[in-house]
């Protein structure tokens, strides 16, 4: 084991580049202009998903595939059916009726640059594309794995999940929710999302429910600890370093970690997730240092 | 083989009343009220997809599983399902911009009875049952078959389907299309999910591929029928008895086959497919007679 692997900070950025080349050639193998009137819908989907964002998510199904010996590009197929369901959910969030943004991982959200019956298709079609990604042979040769697969990530992006924790963010607009609300909007939100890249990992690894419960762990507190980086970032951080709009939770008067904890102490709690989630991984070695290294990457996004 | 399949009407709603009355009973066991702030999202689900519609595609899954002896609570999951994806499409063809309806099933849209940020989830939220539903054991012992209906479900539902069929719809607005044109775009925008109805039966049939020529056949043109008795309802059906608003083609200036053909050649040319799509069914006796009723059902749907 490395003795610190905030080391690795510069192998992380070389993986981090080189896993996010992939997805973006696997999803362009899936969207080649067919050349007709759908010619613009292909193109937004290009827009919104081929060059561009962390792909974090990708990166913890690789990760966590590393523990078990899965193959990386069986990995990289399920981190992309789920980078899709997170690039869907971005093109919806942004429309007008929802927050509004006209910028997005640094260019114009897909509503501004083409316009919402576009953008409402080209959401709806990375949907269908994570299950088509995922249901594919190629992604594992075991049907039992894949058909786990889809309901796994069904129920992580539906109601009980990240659409679900949306609805939340929805109505909680104007009302002061309270520290233990917040957590539970944003592990619907942005959680269930996050704590399924690490699920997948599991599913295909084969690895039996009740030997999950360290990467679960791991997972749960890694997406709370990005949900308060991302306040973080929002309330003090560079819109365009960011590449989105950032103040807009303050302008909405929605709670955040950052309004409810201030600063100080959301980012002491930020860093406290983050030891916390490497915590469970003790029982491995340097196979686990991009999970340890993802983690840190995590604290220090806002900076 | 019954010697007049219009003889069995009365048996055809009595059917369609039995299987929509399942369909209902399974969304609502997946749409209980969580008893918090996504209640609202919950009821708007309720809402699109309770208590309406025809609907057409579980009556075509059970219909053509009853070729093959398939169990019909299978069936009607699998349709379910199928419906499902349906009623995510007509959530979002109707935001304002799309086709901008306030009038669906005889109810007002969901983004006129709750708002448009709900419609958009709600639509997303039914996106994700359809596959939670597909993928789930109870749907098919067999994760090979479920796996395949998961796969061709994702395919006729998004950019090589039903969405990049409305993406032409999108585009043709103000163009003047030809009969190969809407014919193409109808088989996408319409076609492409009426095809899997029937092809889901079939996969879970274990039919091999080579011996589906028929059915696809059948579902080929009963779905061309359906477009076509659909435009003819759009020139001079009844608003109150279709439940939603008509003579939106002719306003919107957009070519239907009504437009193209005429009244008289439409209905002509919806006859002859469904002769045709009955004729796929030779080698059936009486097994066959429900998808022969529906042939006819859907060619006197404007009467």
């Amino acid at each position: 084991m490395r003795a610190d692997p905030r080391l690795a900070g510069a192998d992380l950025k070389l993986e981090a580049r080189r896993i996010a080349a992939k997805v973006d050639s696997l999803f362009s193998s899936y969207l080649a202009l067919p050349g007709d009137g759908r010619d613009r819908l292909f193109e937004a989907m290009r827009h919104a998903g081929i060059g561009g964002g962390k792909r974090l998510r990708p990166l913890l199904t690789v990760a966590t595939g590393r523990l078990f010996g899965l193959a990386e590009d069986r990995a990289v197929r399920a981190g992309a059916a789920i980078e899709a369901i997170h690039v869907y959910s971005l093109i919806h969030d942004d429309l007008p009726c929802m927050d509004d943004d006209d910028l997005r991982r640094g260019k114009a959200t897909v509503h501004c640059a083409f316009d919402e019956a576009t953008a409402v298709l080209a959401g709806d079609c990375f949907h269908d594309l994570a299950f088509e990604i995922l249901a594919d042979p190629a992604t594992h040769e075991d049907p039992f794995v894949r058909s786990e697969l889809v309901l796994a990530m069904a129920r992580a992006s539906g109601p009980s999940g990240m659409a679900g924790g949306q609805m939340l963010d929805l109505v909680a607009e104007g009302r002061s929710l309270d520290f233990g609300a917040i957590t539970r909007l944003q592990q619907l939100k942005t959680g269930a999302l996050i704590e399924f890249s690490v699920e997948a990992a599991c599913i295909m690894g084969r690895l039996p429910p009740e030997a999950r419960t360290p990467y679960r762990g791991y997972a749960r507190d890694l997406g709370l600890a990005f949900q308060i980086a991302d306040d973080l970032m929002d309330h003090s951080g560079d819109e365009s370093r960011a590449g989105k709009r950032l103040h807009k939770d303050a302008d909405a008067g929605k709670a955040t970690f950052v309004s409810l904890l201030g600063e100080e102490r959301a980012r002491q709690q930020c860093h406290v997730l983050v030891e916390q989630a490497i915590q469970h991984l003790h029982d491995h070695g340097a196979e686990a240092d991009l999970l340890r290294g993802l983690a840190y990457y995590v604290e220090e996004r806002d900076r």
